[in-house]
């Protein structure tokens, strides 16, 4: 007897940002996996049981949740922002393609949501309003020589970027040397966003030219959005300056 | 008197894409504007107006919004997706920059929304799960020779890449032009998902090796994803493969 499994994006943080598509998949599962905080979000039913585990804990967590839907288990597994981007739907997908070969008959299906990107740039204007990418600075799954040459070809290709788990206690100091090595490709003024807690009430937005951006200015819960040499200030008064990215391009 | 402006995304397509926070802007507002397909999408009283306007007329429709807003109005402007994305959010903020003073003070905000590669993204797998860009093949508003970099770069870095607005009418061979470019610097059998009409009833999702790739499986309404080289299949028995990129990154 095969069981459902949804990967479920939660949006970034208030219930006005979920889905009614995520709400439904919610309502209709019976065991929920995920990292505590995004548990917290969830107002469950008494008949709905929580599995928390750690943020480090992906693949453990999705093999657990695989295991209970081939068992016949409705399962839920829920992201902050977008499964997608840089979370959860990446590591069921792995889970399922190294495990037994009944997983792949699992009802699975993910459910999109507003990613962390979004909601900065939604907060700040529109930064990502021309070509751009979302890089994870976390050297745990791949090299930082990979993530450096990344950050060049995206500078000299003019994407405007957008950083993910961009510092841990493990990791202080690579914020600050991915601003070295982009300090070395982009102009001084380019401007950077510091979005902390996108969409929920503390949330706080921070822009500064790239020659002051410093890694103190982030925390786990931030995402960086790296602007390109067309991406522009709108001043305004009396209100935060707008950043937006042209969707224009005009070679200097 | 100065007015209010949202610029407010409508995710990929159907209700329940729509976010709570969405729908109360919409509900808020008494004008709006936008390209019809995506006005019709709304369920509005009888007291709010539709202001249409053509595909192509992003910028005037932006300055639209803003003179009313700025005379007082209570005003919507409206993308599908995300606005945030190549969409009405950058319009509006390009017409404002170079626009009169007084339209700075109007109180503008940008609602996020579920964009198409998410979307896309979703009904596949979770083939965004390792760096990603995100490129618009239009050359209306810059250089074919800065999208042929672009797609180099990206595809040199190891980014999977969306593509939006990849061909038009005025446009149809562009797409062939990218997918031959990216066969000089990407094995063949990297998978290339082609999205059309994600989250809506007619959603249809086809995924074809790069050296199958053409520019005909694709019209307006498509979201095409190019994989890395390290992006996978999971078949699956009796339903269409999963495709992902893995969180980690191996160098070949």
């Amino acid at each position: 007897m095969t069981g459902a499994l949804s990967v479920v994006g939660l949006g970034p943080g208030e219930p006005r940002f979920l889905t009614p598509e995520a709400s439904e998949a919610i309502a209709q599962a019976e065991d929920f996996f995920g990292y505590l905080p995004y548990l917290d979000r969830l107002a469950l039913r008494d008949d709905q049981r929580r599995h928390a585990s750690d943020n480090r804990e992906e693949l453990s967590r999705a093999e657990a949740a695989l295991t209970l839907a081939a068992a016949g288990g409705k399962v839920c597994v829920v992201s902050g922002g977008d499964p997608g981007v840089f979370a959860m739907a990446a590591a069921v997908c792995e889970a399922m393609d190294r495990g037994p070969e009944d997983w792949r008959a699992i009802d699975f299906r993910v459910v999109p949501g507003v990613t962390a990107m979004l909601a900065v740039a939604a907060s700040a204007g529109a930064p990502l309003g021309h070509d751009f990418c979302a890089i994870s600075l976390s050297d745990n799954l791949k090299p930082w020589s990979v993530i450096e040459r990344r950050l060049i070809a995206a500078a000299e290709a003019g994407f405007v970027m957008a950083f993910y788990n961009p510092v841990s206690k493990a990791r202080p100091h690579q914020l600050d040397t991915a601003f070295d090595v982009l300090r070395a490709h982009l102009p001084a003024k380019v401007p950077v966003i510091f979005g902390r807690a996108a969409g929920r009430p503390d949330e706080a937005i921070r822009v500064v030219p790239l020659a002051e951006a410093r890694g103190a200015m982030a925390d786990m819960a931030t995402c960086i959005i790296v602007g390109s040499v067309q991406t522009r200030l709108i001043e305004r008064p009396g209100k935060p300056a707008l950043v937006y990215s042209p969707r224009f391009w005009e070679e200097g």
